[in-house]
């Protein structure tokens, strides 16, 4: 039942640059292509296939070229094979996929590491040492493997997708509100979060970005500005990939039928790279932040009581778990309840969401939309164009998009 | 924080005639709306009282005129502290609402068994007597209450509102899908469900009508052609209270998502007299139906595996807890879950929902809109005018025509 | 089906003294204690009615009298509504109850505060003057109250319960473990929780004494010394009446069929005054610490990864809700789960444990047993006699201690 | 981690004859034992290698020699991979176990056909010859098999375990009840089920004998007679590997902690061949009486309303998902619920319980204990010796057992 996914002949190749590119999701999108190129798999979870995204220009599933950066050296089948133990890939596609790989590992270039990234047992030395330079070398050495890999492989379009991990909160620094207060504190050395780096250099190099980690990326003023400025379509942030995503889709049903959510108690589990890090209240913070400040604004009542924990379960590996238990009340005074568990694989639901994105921003910037896009906020816990985040109003606000798009 | 409803000065007065008066759920809209009245409630639960139905003509709650059929005898008083035991009333309304109710009893008349009606410990005699009349004898019965109902309270219009229990499922016959054909059956003295007879009943009268239950009510072709005729409003099927309701919203993400489900199974339980009806499963047969109707169409996958089962537990009263476990694949073939459980109380759930369809049934008859209702798509389960099952559509799809009519 | 429990004719009056006795336990044990007498309840939940302990010389429960300290002044009929509110008292049992509770409330005595405490609306001024004695006073202030209980109501034992709100952790002294150094701190001034003050007066005064709390009360080493001196039961800490319970149960069966836990996540949430006061991390510490530390010792294994987590959510009342998930190993390597949430009202719970406990340590001192009662640790989250968590195990060995007893 | 299980020189050497040797628990054992054999896994899940059962003299896990019958021909690694894509055997594990899985199926004989069974796509030809010839003469097959498994295996002893598919539920005939009757009965060419025959046959080739189906087998009076006769140990019926081991460690804790369960409603979902069999009625008879009957006894309460069902769902597989609803009461009346949810695989839960199985019969009958082993009755649903089904209980039994055993 399986298919190849076709590939009109004169096709336009887009590349994509995966920062995190040695990441779990990384992984899982290559092998994934690799599939789908291949016939092995279906395309299940891949919105950008269904019908009504048929008939847009979205760059071919298999023109896509892939590299990235990582600040790890890990060898990409040995994650490979972490995620086949883990149940997530299958070993017949890790074993097939094993020359796909390797290409893609030899267009990897080291990344740039956070300030406050800490406890990583593999760096990448030259990581290392990027990490002793200013701001401006660092951006300048991003760009050029942007335009490296963009040459080399007679790429069209570049979209830079941001999966690093999530970085610790920092306080709001007041030139990130404006592109020239930002361009006089790179000059100044400021230090800034890597993932801010990242997202100026893709803008730099004229990429299209996509972010999709809880990390500030291009989210900054200033840096919407810029993408503004250089024509770039960009989108984030944090991807919604598991239980806020059922979040976003019962809590509008709770205010459409007039029932008050007295209390709606979220416990996440999980235990992956991922994990690891967020275990770290510093760097689980802005994640908190986007799970709980949707509630409010979906129920559209200020006095829910609303609460959001995310734990670390090693023997989880990536299998998130996840438990909400909602209090409700109904005509009559009466408390009801619903309660939901969640368990799913966060790289196998990440990865097409990946795809999917990459897609869309491209055919946005090639159809000359820049800027953020906001008909991508289905896929973002906290997208950066705001609006509501009733996922199926987002969703339709996606389908008018595309249908503009194709009317064009 | 309880509020008045305000009632306008010269409001037309609405009458609502409950078939299964003395039933849990009319309890519920009678102590209810007296709590309403007097400041005891807030409108929880109600969704014409929300923001997006200010504006619109609706008939205030509190001039709505109670009256019903029922086929028992048992006073309104002690299902009231039935549901009061079963923690769903509240006792100081109860206390309160005596007179309010009685009032409402001495409006109440005899009402008509179904053939399949069996094991009813306190039948009405007056009821046994009608059921050895004639088909037209027994609609002529039942319209002269409504037209007594109507001259007696000095009601503008009229709402029949079907809220009585399960009626055994029965072969589809032919004179049901054109209405001649049932007229000549009526003459024959043909055997038709009760709720058939009720609904005919009301549009001779010309009143609005609502089947909140999975009965034929006006769901024929016959009675649809006869409701056009008479230029009356009318709507159903089988309320969507609970469990159907929570999977009408995540099925559709699971689509949007492109997640594949590979199988739904649903398990209800629950407890109340409606409970002890669908243990029989000829009367669980329509129920169950609907509730698995909807899940292919909602997936637009064939192949989807879906189980309903619906069975008694005496001690849960009216306290309907379901359990949903769906099992899907995600990209690379990963297998994941979700599962919930749902626990509400089925009558404190339908009632504001029936406050809300008489709404909108009289609203819409009183602005020339005969015929089924389309836009009541997302208060029920198997909508007589078919269309998505899908509850956000459905609701947009309500927006819109109450923005249509507030417009005219 | 209600029965009255009779009391044979000349049995001994047995006092319950009740600390926090305005407190949510306390008043579901004086109006279920009332309803027992009147043959208005089932003795449901109370293990002393049991068939194994018929032929045990237990204290009838009609002949228990109560009486108590609370630092409020809050009536016990509000806190009785409050219960009715929330669904746990029955309006009729208040009702009836009224002359009972208004008997108990004249036998109530101004309690000591913790130096901790804070935030208390409704202070006893007696209980804010008390707190500024010196510990010696309010000891004999306790003793003194305790003797006119005794006195005034002609009671052949009284046993003090200790169900006061959650004291803050604190660091442990050194004369904790020494009853000399313990009375020379007494005499020096030094400040120690009340619950141990509390226990310390009871056996001053000769009462049994049981610790449904998880603060020091009775537990420490210069206690337990004093009480073997004095010739007192006593028993505690930390009632197992919910969560834990079920946790009890499960973690022997994983470890008798050799599966391998490797991961236990509780997720706690409630809402009543207990559940307010826990919400302080100082507060919560001790509870936390009990509902971890058993499952490494029931597991027998290091390596599981445990976390408990209590959070508070106001709309669950006296609700408990619990979320247990468990993820454990089987045969291959093969990784399962189970996962439960349990739903119940904590002080309906925990009642009529008391009234078990309070039989249980009077009829062991009463045939002459001092110090810790290790039989009632199925009792206990942290019972003080330490021993296996294992609950079937806990209640093989009570059963043996009842038998032992009984053939005496 | 892993260790290889180590084997005293001279250890006699067990033989272990599966019937249904294709299926999946059968497949799982063999692939098991050969990574035990090589160090590649932990005995998890393994009763008797835990600390209790250290010093009895039970037959070393790699010395046991295995063989069987099965009625179907598909090869033994197709089934692997199977159980690999569905993530329960480990694709390493398989590829080393080809040469040890090969030589086994070298030890493999055609099966007995049940009468009510159909549907097999792979029969053996021979099992179809088989089938048509008399009960004496496919006894006579069965105990050549066994003998000539015996003899070319010089094995000390034989232990048979029954493990084919449920057999369709029979109504109980009267032969069954004295062994002079049965014989007779099968002179007279009577049909008995398969599984009755194997028993018999296992008892006349003085075998021992371990059912962990719900069918008959060794069960009914006649074969019980025959086993005492013939020196055998046997046990059964239905292994006690998920939902139900959960039941009968909760329900005690119900029982003695004085709560009155009102319901218990447990529904059962699997997909694996198992659960196709069982998605037929008749076959699904047994099982469902085995879960249901144990509640009335556990809880010691004929009004408990309890309801046990089994679903097929293919997308499970061997993925057992059950989940139990239990409404109870508490003092007061106030009702409470717990309810669980448990992800197993059914053959690798099974798989350690029928290695166990094996050591305790042989060890047994060894030691000169013939006829029903009753302290196995923590691994069953329905022990055929009958006591308790509390689990606790059961198991403090076979500790007790094993004591003895020892201390011989």
């Amino acid at each position: 039942m399986k298919h190849k996914t076709s590939a009109p002949e004169a096709a336009p190749r887009t590349g994509v640059w995966l920062v995190g590119a040695r990441g779990a999701i990384s992984t899982c999108v290559v092998y994934g292509v690799h599939g789908l190129r291949e016939g092995l798999l279906e395309p299940t979870g891949i919105v950008t296939e269904t019908a009504p995204f048929q008939g847009l220009a979205l760059a071919p599933l298999d023109g896509l070229v892939f590299g990235g950066h990582d600040v790890c050296q890990r060898e990409l089948s040995r994650g490979a094979l972490e995620l086949v133990r883990q149940h997530i890939l299958d070993p017949d596609l890790v074993a097939s996929g094993a020359a796909y790989a390797h290409a893609y590992e030899a267009r990897l270039r080291p990344g740039l590491l956070d300030q406050c990234d800490t406890g990583f047992a593999d760096l990448d030395p030259r990581t290392v040492a990027l990490s002793s330079q200013t701001p401006r070398e660092q951006i300048a050495a991003v760009v050029a493997d942007l335009e490296a890999f963009r040459r080399d492989n007679q790429l069209s379009s570049v979209v830079v997708v941001h999966l690093a991990s999530a970085e610790a909160a920092r306080e709001p620094r007041p030139e990130w509100n404006d592109l020239a207060a930002f361009e006089r504190s790179l000059d100044a050395q400021v230090s800034h979060p890597a993932s801010v780096l990242y997202a100026y250099a893709a803008f730099r190099a004229r990429c299209s970005y996509v972010n999709f980690t809880p990390n500030l990326g291009s989210s900054i003023p200033a840096l919407r500005e810029y993408a503004r400025q250089q024509g770039c379509a960009h989108c984030g942030n944090d991807g919604k990939t598991g239980e806020t995503l059922v979040k976003t889709v019962l809590a509008p049903m709770f205010r459409q039928r007039a029932l008050r959510v007295l209390s709606w108690q979220g416990y996440n589990m999980l235990g992956n790279r991922d994990g690891a890090v967020l275990a770290d209240p510093a760097h689980k913070e802005l994640k908190i932040r986007h799970k709980s400040d949707l509630l409010k604004e979906l129920l559209d009542d200020q006095r829910v009581h609303g609460h959001v924990a995310i734990d670390y379960v090693p023997s989880l590996d990536d299998w998130k778990t996840a438990f909400d238990y909602i209090h409700f009340e109904g005509f009559l005074g009466a408390k009801m309840s619903l309660q939901f568990t969640w368990q799913g694989s966060d790289s196998a639901l990440a990865a097409p969401l990946v795809l999917d994105l990459v897609r869309l921003v491209e055919c946005a910037q090639r159809h000359g939309e820049a800027g953020e896009l906001a008909a991508t906020a289905p896929f973002f816990k906290a997208p950066i164009a705001g609006g509501s985040h009733d996922f199926a109003a987002q969703f339709a606000q996606l389908l008018d998009w595309a249908a503009r798009l194709r009317s064009n």
